[in-house]
């Protein structure tokens, strides 16, 4: 723990600086170093121990909408960590307790406890309270149980399916009963998909042909699609939807630079196969977390659902790693490693 | 009733002569004479009053689908029809009975009473129970409350809003105490929506600037779309969807002619505004008929719900009318009249 009564000890930051035009690039954010904001009554400081990132971030970035409040400049660019308390003036919250809080990019934040976490540190590693204990294996459970509704012998397709949601999406379907199809960028990634996670098959949407690989790993059709993409990819599962079949709109990934950009698939299929296209925001479904950690943190405990993290070290480094998950190339939970435990 | 034994009695039938190329043409079309046939054993004889026409037949003529089986060639074009029993063989169906068969486009057919239903003469004129008592008035019954679940207060858009379907969607929203906006073609429609059903406003689709206008009229956004025609008019309610807004696609009829050409709009409004957008068919919610029919019985006899039908008399003309039915040419429901009560 640093010695935070040394003037020597400062917080650097990541601003968000400019509204990036499609990829963001290193210009779109600044790095500053400020001093270690102090607990007011009420309040604790986090030390921030990893930084999750997620796609969704490049969203806000783009201003107000329907979806989200905008990031505002010139502030730490938002998104969640998970860190150790080092200095409380709240009664609810010591020293040395673990929390998952929207504490943004940089090494400190203030909480006021109000949508802080508390994390079991001896549950799991801390950084998984970002991913398969967090958001993301949150994420995966509400929308393929409570929005896609996956029946035994239904066939699920997931695309994203080595990343933080879909390999957790995958999973509990193969624990449901289905047989699960996964669509993943390269064949590193499809053989962990498959291999390491269970899944029955896996497609690499970086080849030619899409569709009619993944018809072939699809010879009953496809019930349920877990869409975390969008663009080509949606496009692929769309024919091969059966009758009944329900599609979980849970990201656009492929579609976030171009926002409105790109037309969807023609209806016919959702008349006629009498589809369910539905999206959904995990904030709706905070209800579900109780049954979602009795649930996955039996299954981690089992080994019966796999994990995997792919973790740039440094603050200074959260740019890049958001760049390439944005472009798909982390491989598993992209967070970035801020300080020790 | 016309002489059964006398041999001059024929039955005239339209028969499907050949696949139609975008709008069905005459030459797609056969009128031939045959010997009206007669019933075997547990079969009862139907002479046809009314056809029914409905846009969904385009879709059954391009062949085989995952919506229906083709309609076969050399046969007599398939549709509802309402007619009375001149002979029965069967114990259930008397002479002089009411029935709707699926009999088609020639003047008798006959009937195995299986899918045939029981019509009450004294509830509303026969012709009602191919539209606002029969499968046009219950595909809005089911479509709207079973899919569109609209709330009170909510506001809900209807396209094709003065035909049988769309008309009916819009009285019973407004039964169920919602805003409701039409969208039609032409002024004398959207007169007829707003003054005669009761609708809070109604936009003319075949006037520029169509979204902007719908725009004006939905001044809270839209919860529930009631989509029968798909194309633009589906595109200019899009952007307009509240969060956890519902489309009810109950058809496509602007795209019958091109299956599978046009493109959707973009999804990001259903991620980001966590909507369902789902596709029905009537026939998966036939166990709805009892409860439908004693509703619509009440609200016809209140006098809350109207209804206006397109009637074309002869059957030959009856490639004619469907033909302006494709064309939204048709005011209320279309049905084609083959002979007198």
């Amino acid at each position: 723990m640093p010695d935070l009564d040394s003037s020597n000890v400062l917080n650097r930051q990541i601003l968000f600086h400019a509204i990036p035009q499609g990829m963001p690039r290193d210009e779109d954010f600044a790095l500053v170093e400020t001093p270690v904001p102090r607990p007011a009554e009420g309040q604790f400081l986090v030390r921030h121990l990893y930084i999750g990132l997620s796609p969704s971030a490049r969203l806000r970035m783009a201003g107000d909408s329907s979806y989200a409040t905008g990031m505002p400049l010139g502030k730490p660019v938002q998104g969640q960590t998970v860190g150790v308390v080092e200095i409380s003036r709240h009664p609810d919250f010591a020293v040395g307790d673990h929390v998952v809080v929207n504490g943004g990019w940089q090494d400190y934040s203030l909480s006021s406890g109000r949508t802080a976490i508390r994390v079991d540190p001896l549950l799991a590693p801390a950084s998984t309270a970002l991913g398969l204990l967090g958001t993301s294996g949150m994420t995966a459970f509400v929308g393929l149980l409570a929005i896609g509704q996956p029946k035994v012998g239904e066939t699920v397709v997931v695309s994203a399916a080595s990343g933080s949601v879909g390999s957790v999406v995958g999973q509990i379907a193969r624990i449901q009963g289905c047989r699960v199809v996964g669509i993943a960028g390269g064949s590193e990634k499809c053989a962990y998909v498959t291999d390491e996670l269970g899944f029955d098959a896996c497609v690499d949407h970086t080849l030619p042909d899409l569709s009619r690989r993944l018809a072939e790993v699809c010879p009953k059709g496809v019930d349920v699609s877990f869409e975390n993409v969008g663009g080509a990819v949606r496009d692929a599962v769309w024919p091969l939807m059966n009758d009944f079949g329900r599609v979980v709109l849970c990201g656009l990934i492929a579609e976030y630079q171009d926002q409105g950009g790109l037309a969807g698939p023609n209806w016919f299929p959702i008349l006629t196969r009498r589809l369910i296209v539905r999206g959904f925001l995990l904030r709706d479904h905070l209800d579900r977390r109780e049954d979602f950690m009795r649930a996955m943190a039996q299954w981690h405990r089992e080994g019966a659902v796999r994990y995997r993290e792919d973790v740039t070290v440094g603050l200074a480094n959260a740019p890049a790693a958001f760049r390439r998950l944005l472009q798909g190339q982390n491989f598993g939970k992209a967070v970035v490693q801020v300080s020790g435990d």
